[in-house]
């Protein structure tokens, strides 16, 4: 495993909270059944390109060693994946349609992480950089107050489902991190603003420090106290299956930041640049398997395609 | 009438072919009627800004002095609009729908479009540069015979319509211009490719020497043998009427190359950021008000604005 060569070569460790699971999913040209999945799985994998990640998640029983191994042997610290032999792993079902604008949930099996409650090894409480990956915002605050004292650099993500069943919770989650990443669709359900740009104006108003608006294949959007920043997605021409883009950009996105010790406004426009470039390599294929295989070599190229194509 | 301050100081002069219209508009907001339009009225004023437009179109025995005077006053020479005072002047009714991404023609009435056939005056003949607005190919095929020699530098448009009942012109039309800009749903609807890679591809194939495929809030793209460039568009927080965004984008876009006698691949670059910032403005208001009354410093400031909006 060979992270990405940036400066300065003293990458911070990334804490990876999140799901890890087991998906089954139908896209209109090929199918996948029982492939990794979950987004602490993504984040992990993506972050650990540019940056050591520690995974805090729960498997079941069923969760193969041979799993385990893939993101060892990407350098992730798994001390903190606990395994719950009570049941079997989280396991979701989907389905793309068409144009892959949109998916249908078909089933959803809570096994283990029902009763799900983030644990952090003594060993990770000194994590600078935080990805609270799309889990309930309830266990998000959880590990937020886990860290109060340390107060690390957070970048928290979502998705609808919270939105409908735990608004209050997610909101407060928005008031205590430093970056929020949202897809549009979502951020017009929580903010009520169907324009992007006031959508994104509310968001920093509900307290998180800066925001980010994902429109899929139509790039993404930051607002930060400093400005704002827009990129173009990158055009992917083999999509086999969207799942985890979003994880792998919230994960490349705070590696990159993790990597180079560094949040600023340049700096997190430089990390979407890469963030984009890692979740295109994500949809190449099913479940993790193009963002494990790709390299740091593959994920760079891709880095330089998208300046190239973006900046004048 | 100001141009906008740019080197070389001596721009070409730009021949704008399209259609001069009366158009009511009907927004989820607010209404228009019989308010300037036109494919080669948003057109030419937005070329006004950076280089001498010379306007070919015509219009009935209802079209007031002072509207060309509107014309006349961004510097636009009027000898090539013909006066047809057989009918009235071509008419269109159309609606937006909530979000402003769909709308539907309530009503049509070519009137003297009818038996409209371009002639060029004799000053027009040695125009380096051309721009095609949306009319219909046979009409632009006309056009670029009448050319032939001189052949000028031409980007054409089209819309939707034209797919449907004219396909083998258009697609003559694409065989023969230097740079063909066209919506992403038109894109696809020409070439039969939904992936907006393997659709501007497509457009090369038939023979234009560069293709813009438009996205309208979602930016554009462009295709070239040196390279491809996408852009974001910028986001307009006060839209109020959409029409003539995309006529406004080409004729800026052409007006651009014209002002810097320049249409090499970087060019054409700079020339979109121009383009999408002088489109954002007509958006702003109905017809074309917000777009004439502008001014070369706004546009120049909105160019700024996007350029630190999407640069690194």
């Amino acid at each position: 495993m060979t992270r990405l060569n940036l400066s300065p070569a003293d990458p911070k460790p990334v804490l990876v909270v999140g799901s890890v699971a087991f998906d089954n999913i139908i896209t209109p040209y090929a199918s996948g059944e029982r492939i990794l999945g979950g987004s602490a799985s993504y984040a992990a994998l993506a972050t650990s390109y540019f940056a050591p990640a520690r995974l805090v998640g729960v498997v079941g029983h069923d969760f193969d060693q041979a799993h385990v191994d893939r993101f060892q042997a990407h350098g992730i610290d798994t001390e903190g994946l606990q395994r719950d032999e009570s049941g079997p792993t989280f396991f979701w079902k989907g389905k793309y349609h068409e144009n892959f604008n949109r998916r249908d949930t078909i089933d959803i099996q809570l096994n283990v992480f029902e009763t799900f409650r983030p644990e952090l090894p003594q060993s990770y409480q000194d994590s600078p950089f935080l990805m609270l990956g799309n889990i309930a915002p309830g266990l998000q605050l959880h590990v937020l107050d886990a860290l109060a004292e340390s107060r690390p650099y957070t970048l928290a993500d979502t998705i609808d489902l919270w939105i409908d069943i735990q608004k209050d919770e997610l909101l407060k989650v928005v008031s205590r991190v430093d970056l929020f990443v949202i897809n549009d669709s979502e951020s017009e359900q929580l903010t009520g603003e169907k324009n992007i740009i006031l959508a994104g104006e509310k968001l920093l108003e509900l307290g998180t420090k800066a925001a980010i608006i994902k429109k899929g294949e139509h790039g993404a959007y930051l607002f930060h106290p400093e400005g704002r920043f827009a990129l173009p997605a990158y055009p992917v021409t083999e999509l086999r299956d969207p799942t985890g883009a979003g994880d792998s950009f919230a994960g490349a996105l705070l590696g990159y930041l993790a990597a180079t010790d560094d949040t600023s406004f340049n700096a997190i426009r430089k990390a979407m640049v890469y963030a984009t470039a890692t979740a295109s390599m994500t949809v190449e294929d099913f479940s993790c398997d193009r963002l494990e295989s790709a390299g740091a070599e593959a994920i760079q190229a891709r880095f330089n395609e998208i300046l190239s194509m973006t900046q004048l």
